[in-house]
């Protein structure tokens, strides 16, 4: 009975997959939040070395991996994909699940996919230092990593609360070398203006970008780095379902369909794009973004034009959003706590190839509850809406009497989000259904693009 | 240049190997704490099921895996081997540094391979519950998964200051539906007595194991299991040494020095009891075992009979020691903080078969920050000995200018230690040397054995 499937080293995957080319219809244009008008490459120059802005408009179908990338990503990669026997059989489903399991990387998730290359690209363009912002911290312990391997400087501007309350991740930051910022900061002209009206702010995620894209901007030094939503950053991400399609092949199997969880996107697109990219040539293919109830963009946002971040400094995207100042409510999936969303997914939402899907907080964490039980691996928050959703396809498989072939990625560990699992298990998790009005509301500030 | 040895499926060890009939002259016996007479199987039954008794005293070389225990084993093992590149360029060294990886186990270290098992043949001999102790938890941890999976009850009593400050691997054990109780308590003789004379105490690993056993011993449906130490367990671990000796020989290469970090023994006799098996056939290897400064059980204390247990409650057996109320300080390597060591162990150091040193705790978080900066991973604190070990072995091939190969195996992850760090880097960390007038008190309480 074959758990795990590991892929042999010759098989290790070369060049990353861009959709671009197989999207359906032209991209719309990124504009540029100061003048409104569609930006060039030489007004993302600030904030990116020129390979990154290349790759984000490129559009050849495979992009080589540096070789300097590939060693590193030889540290967990090939990561693994097992058959989730145990799990099944405790569901009692004819259904056939896998996972890829990214919580092997030295941080603990799919986010050094990116992390590299960009810190690779930033090196080789003569970038001395990065700054950056995050959330739980996924993305800050990611891209500290992979400062330190390619000897960069790294700042981190991480959300206050977080900072106060997570602070395993900060110290991983601080033990790969970066400078961690608590946010809003006495560093930033947003930062100052924010503590200015409100000395005692928590600060958010859509401030930390401002911060960060704000010192990036001012020194000449220093460049910003994204952890999700920009397109460069889901090619990066494609390593994890060309790795899975390829251990699929191995034992002659293909999933009926293929599951992430969806924040700003990088996951979902790392698992799914491969496969997007087969259901273009005719392929049977299912392919189901998880998000939570509590963050709806995909599922109750609108597809529009709007800021990347609460302060407006970053460019504005076609995406679904729930609007730039939307506030979801502090829940332990950190990392899907964002108002908008890939524009690559957000399209292929939009024109019906991918289906989207919201899940709320308990049902997440009676997955995956269940499923470290059942497979051992403690999954992280964010990971447990993909795992909610692969449940829910092999329990609609039970009650039809179908067979089906699930594939969800695992998007890291919860190893140090032990704190939500303790909150779960007391009790003290509820759910939440955001208010219509409220939506509709923070969707009445939308930017107005010709 | 490649990084990660990744064994092939077909290579994964089907059998451990058990170093008792290669022992350099025959085992002391184990003696019954109350009659002081070499114990019986029978004697041991109220606290283990006979497959491990039968282990225990076992004198075939090799045991088969139960392939139930292979199928769990399959979620982590093979476990990789890496060639430290990095690490060898930043100490500009001429020797090559290969590092067995034990962190990818649900749990995040290398003690599922015996807890798996162990919980295994409890199940087949009927057992339906398990008492145990742990102090930081990584052993608690493992157990509660095993028997999770094995559909046992679990009750861990977990030290209490622990339990109080690393609430992290107690939560997982919850969630992997284990009953933790804060020891010293209420449950048992042995927790009422200490809290009567000490209400406000913090516990010791001592007290936690005397507990634990008392409970096993006190209730027909519940045997008792130990994470280190025993016979048994080092058995069960060789598979990271018979791994790694297969992953060596893929790429040609063999060790001149294998490397463990040592607390009760048992993921330094994983490692190195497959490669002394070659040394008794005449390899040339050396193996060496790093222990803490502040625990230096195999450098300064005494090859002598003592009890396991603070209480001795537990059987006497011929091992280095420190003496049985030995109090070794608080370190953050908690998983080594341990009187006493593996009577196999103990009796191949005595023989010099086995080299032993002790390291003092800021030169193995300098060695763990260097290596967490150059290959990315966290290690735990215990593991960090190994590597301390590791590197000190490479600057001295670097002095001597000589070619040298080097093992030594990371035994777990740091993500839930990350407070170690934290004090580390903000110079909170001291050294400590043990003061010899008081080792010479606590080894003059050891009992007399004829």
């Amino acid at each position: 009975m074959q758990t795990k499937i590991i892929l042999p080293e010759a098989r290790i995957p070369r060049q990353w997959y861009n959709i671009i080319p197989d999207m359906p219809g032209p991209l719309a244009p990124v504009i540029h939040p100061g003048t409104m008008q569609p930006v060039s490459p030489d007004d993302l120059l600030p904030l990116f070395p020129m390979p990154l802005i290349e790759q984000e408009v490129s559009t050849q179908r495979w992009i080589d991996i540096p070789q300097e990338v590939l060693e590193i990503y030889q540290l967990w990669r090939p990561a693994p994909m097992y058959r989730a026997h145990r799990l099944e059989k405790a569901l009692a489903t004819p259904a056939k699940i896998y996972y890829k399991y990214e919580g092997v990387s030295p941080a603990g998730s799919h986010k050094p996919n990116s992390a590299i290359p960009q810190a690779y690209y930033n090196k080789i363009f003569g970038t001395k230092r990065i700054a950056t912002e995050t959330g739980a911290g996924q993305w800050g312990s990611s891209i500290s990593l992979a400062c330190q391997m390619f000897g960069l400087e790294c700042t981190v501007y991480m959300v206050k609360v977080s900072y106060n309350q997570k602070p395993y991740r900060k110290s991983m930051m601080q033990l790969w070398g970066a400078e961690v910022i608590p946010s809003p900061s006495n560093r930033t002209n947003a930062g100052r203006s924010i503590l200015a009206q409100h000395p005692d702010s928590n600060g958010s995620l859509g401030i930390a970008i401002s911060e960060a894209v704000e010192d990036a901007a001012t020194r000449d030094d220093t460049r910003y780095a994204l952890g999700s939503v920009l397109n460069h950053v889901c090619l990066h991400q494609t390593i994890i379902g060309l790795e899975a399609k390829a251990q699929m092949e191995m034992i002659g199997d293909y999933p009926d369909v293929v599951i992430g969880c969806h924040g700003g996107g990088s996951n979902f697109a790392g698992i799914a794009f491969p496969f997007i990219a087969d259901k273009a040539h005719g392929k049977q293919v299912r392919v189901v973004a998880l998000e939570p109830a509590s963050c709806p963009t995909l599922t109750r946002g609108v597809y529009a034009f709007d800021y990347g971040d609460t302060a407006k400094m970053a460019p504005v995207s076609k995406m679904y959003t729930l609007g730039h100042d939307f506030m979801p409510p502090g829940i332990h999936a950190g990392g899907l706590r964002y108002h908008g969303a890939s524009p690559l997914v957000s399209q292929l939402v939009h024109a019906g190839i991918v289906e989207a899907r919201s899940v709320q907080q308990l049902a997440c964490f009676e997955a995956a509850v269940q499923f470290a039980r059942c497979e051992g691996i403690i999954p992280a928050p964010e990971s447990s809406h993909a795992i909610r959703g692969a449940i829910d396809e092999a329990l609609q498989a039970k009650e039809e009497g179908k067979e089906k072939t699930i594939l969800f990625n695992l998007s890291g560990h919860g190893h140090v989000d032990m704190t939500a699992y303790d909150d779960y298990l007391a009790g003290k998790l509820n759910d939440y259904e955001y208010p219509a009005e409220e939506i509709k509301e923070s969707l009445s500030h939308l930017p107005k693009v010709d």
